[in-house]
């Protein structure tokens, strides 16, 4: 049940993330994967493919279902997808017209890419907004800072003193370019990925297009010209930016452990953790897992490259991976943009 | 509550093994935990640095002991361990007596680390267990095959027939290797990491040693000669060898797969996945989740390299990216155990 | 002399790019440190910090200077850089006074950022021309093959017919897309990080930012607006780059090696290579090659991230990690062009 | 030429290693092959196999054999491997009987994971002696240092007072587990790999075993019982050991780092590195380079366990990755221990 920090009933208390972990629970998974049925019925009854009455039947189908999730969970180990499964028992609720009519032209990749993408692209806003506001906490401290100076350290030595405002733009820079890229990759990364048996459209015809447009434009993802299934290079990039992200956050939090050290004493820390066998500490327990989340991330981003080699049409092997690291990765990019808002509310500059 | 597919309702089942998770709930946590502190009590009321009267409390009160998990999470967010604010619930069942004699002389690190090789012992015995199976199975069939020859292939083209049951020892052999490796850890790995505060066990004077052993023997650890907090290589080493069983086991399965192909057919598959799209389909996911586990521990187990760099007399950040690694990377093993014993049965040599 | 495959007088034949490499030569890295020492001078000059004449010797210095590799190479085992020993041997020819203005208000970072970035915008040139060719190749293979089909391949298993001009495409447009991410990464990745001691380009007062934008111009660098010493993200943007342009090559050496497999036949290779053992084998040396840099970047992309926790002002620690691994990256980007080129060249679609 | 610091005429005064590369030179790899095509030969004639006369016209030829450097580097970018191109070589001063009788029986393989494993084996021989003069003199130091405490530090904080040696302790152990773990490693990891073209040494018939015991106790490997051709995990050990022993000089060398902060000052360093911007600067280098070069291998172990997924009986993907990893590791296990000697040389205790 907890083999994961994440959904660790004690552990998540450390490393989770209330508001991103949402996006990855079962009943979020499968309502992006209704929703995605859902859109295809519609938007194959507009172009006239299915009658509209499937398609009200399906979306009826859709609001009110019910998941037996036993049942998914022995047809996932079985198929190696959810799709198969999940559609067997919706077309248990339906007429034969309309279960004929559901998912018809599309394949399990469709759904899942998906569905992964609009929840991928949801937690992307979350991180957006919260870096922002860090964006912000660290200017403002900055002007309270004024020209007040610290001590730049290089190579773990006292270099010679600095204005403390350039540190905080130090860390405050890179959440500013990483906003900017997430606005670069949204193109690329939060796509329909839409393809059919083997990414051709071709069950579809000269309506593919069209259908797809539609599909896209109803999930709120952006339309893409062709099926990308086996193209992942949009889905690393999403990894990417997550670790740029933790990375970040990773360099801030090693910085201020350097500079709450007892010797160094540069900045002070409200409300550190405390020790099982010596009272008088105070563990910078915040700027620690900032550290810990960046080199998380650092650690798994690796696994998404590889999965670039993505074998032919549709790799299960890669494709699998995938779903291993990313929601992840997410995970810890929510933890460490949530810990280091904690963390500046209970920092401050220590009076010389 | 699922960023991980091991912990996943659905995903579960394609990717998780109950055997192997029931060592990483929070309960089986827990009760390693108290199985530390009650050894504790018990082996300095043994030295006589507490009362048998403290000794027996404290074992009661961890035998009887109802955790409030949401106030052990919160304490966790605070201090990075669980161990002060579980000690806090501990006590508050306890006399002054024996709630100062719990955790006497000891820190968070001592528990943590003891529960975790625990609990790794387990999982290591409840792999080496699937690892003789797969060993015996693995023969069983290359007595089967006899001198059936399949096609050998080099650099991916057809180089020459082979018997069959060469093959199945290559992919047997490793196995048989990761067996007597798991041998050689044990004495590193799963030993009781006793220290102190600052791992010194300078607490407890020249009866520390004492105390240790009688702790260690009583947990089913390996005693150390010191306390080892900031000496992570036995844990390293853990990893490493998960990764070793799935990558031998990803060995077989791209194999298996290549083996499987249409235009090979030199295995067959029973009870393949089916596909949302082509009825015809036998999908060999099973195989492809060999892979998909292999390059999971490979990519998993550098993190744990760099955990290594663990500063000075206790690093809570790299301390915890171990917790963030392991329990996944033993999950990954579990899984890839169960799903190669699975493959086996189902997979035959085509007849010529 | 040869740890480094990229380097080996035999393995550079298979895995080496001389364009490439010819970028990180130590004549190269000196040429592009000289340059910067320029420029500097020259900025200076211009900004009336230091005198014409100076600049003028500092210019003539460095245009035939020749270098004591020997003493740069034991002053770099002291300092970890090259730069203390580099300015020592060019004061040895400059009168006081150019001596005194050489490096004035520069850092040893100053310079090797910009002779690294110098460089690896080059290197990111010569990639871009050739995804440019890979491109075009592709696209001139899907018309000629016109309405040809082969067999679609998903999880392993033959599928159904698709037009072979679509698994060109799923082959040409993720290089398009990295040629767009190219210039997107080209103002955060390729700019000149010029800080000085402690990074707040303090020593040149209020004319830190003219001469910084003159040094930038001059180099061809992009402006910065602080000195980015210890934000490093637009480096490990680089590395990223380099993985997805590998990564997108080792999916169609993958594809390639598979379609190439004795049983499949679908696709055709000229000049494979030949075995020690096997005369009648043609092995696709340079499809499995495509697969190996793939991996060989997805694995090293990790350090590039583990190197944001760049410490305080600057980590020698975190900073030498990336000279360690981006010009390696940058190689096997190299490789991985040039060995898409020749393949293509060889490959031809089997008639059915 | 240099891509790599290992190789770099500058950068490999910091961090190369004399000793270490004289292995990886392409001289010492084109010597290791040699010699296994000697012995082959030998174990050959010894068997009854070829003649005498032959064998002694390939031990006559190799003795006497001048490389075509040219030639082996292209043959070895078409063909994967030098092997090919260097039979082809060796033949032209051979008759056509000793020509036929070189290299029977074996393929490229056998000679070049012969090749890799003699000179593996010679590395970690080296580091080995290493590692025991470092115990050594860390042993020395602690019984120098006598009771002198230093401060101890967990989670980044000052802790309380502790036993200088027990800081040492935690440095040298771990080295000392890396010399025991040399020995269990040696018998799975530096073995005679022969196999013939596919691995099951049907070329020799039952006179196969007898020349692969022969061939293994001439070039000092151990034998196997099969050919091992595609289980890797032997190979993956060697590179989890120079990990780990860099891992452990890393926690070294961060501990000394941090030690020898200005404003910690609890070791003292002779000889650090300068500044080319601060004259008063005495950089901990050698430490920073011991923490970078853990983390170099942490980086690349990953790729090497990715390499245990080796397709079928040969994979010309998975082993060339092998090759570009493992001599890199190598060289930094040799620096890193070259550097923490150098280091310990002059570090020092404050005095208090």
């Amino acid at each position: 049940m907890t083999a994961s920090v994440f959904d660790h009933p004690i552990l998540a208390g450390l490393l989770g993330d209330e508001e991103v972990s949402s996006y990855f629970t079962a009943a979020a998974e499968l309502e992006a994967l209704l929703a995605f049925e859902t859109a295809l019925a519609e938007a194959e009854a507009e172009e006239g493919i299915i009658t509209q009455a499937a398609a009200a039947a399906i979306r009826e189908r859709a609001r009110d279902f019910t998941p037996d999730l036993a049942d998914l969970k022995s047809g996932t180990a079985r198929d190696g997808v959810v799709v198969p499964a999940l559609l067997r028992q919706l077309r248990q609720g339906l007429g034969p017209e309309a279960a004929a009519a559901l998912h018809h032209g599309a394949t399990s990749q469709d759904a899942i890419d998906a569905a992964m993408a609009m929840r991928l692209m949801g937690v992307s806003l979350v991180i957006d907004r919260r870096l922002a506001r860090l964006g912000d906490r660290l200017a403002q401290w900055g002007i309270e800072a004024g020209d007040a100076e610290v001590m730049a350290h290089t190579r773990m030595q006292a270099a010679r003193p600095t204005r403390f405002r350039r540190k905080l733009s130090s860390w405050a820079d890179p959440l500013v370019r990483c906003r900017l890229r997430r606005e670069e990759l949204t193109l690329r990364a939060f796509v329909l990925r839409f393809g059919g048996a083997v990414g051709d459209r071709s069950e579809l015809g000269h309506q593919a297009d069209a259908v797809a447009d539609r599909v896209a434009a109803s999930l709120g993802l952006f339309p893409a010209p062709g099926s990308l299934h086996s193209e992942r290079d949009g889905i690393v990039e999403i990894g990417h930016w997550l670790s740029l992200v933790t990375g970040a956050l990773g360099k801030f939090g090693q910085d201020a452990a350097l500079a709450l050290q007892s010797e160094v004493g540069e900045l002070r820390l409200e409300g550190g953790g405390s020790s099982s066998a010596m009272a008088h500490k105070q563990n910078p327990v915040g700027a620690e897992m900032l550290v810990t989340l960046a080199r998380f991330n650092a650690t798994l981003v690796s696994g998404l490259h590889h999965s670039l080699v993505h074998e032919n049409e549709r790799s299960g092997a890669a494709w699998t991976l995938e779903w291993m690291l990313l929601p992840q990765m997410a995970m810890a990019a929510g933890a460490a943009t949530r810990i280091a808002e904690e963390l500046l509310e209970n920092l401050s500059l220590a009076k010389s």
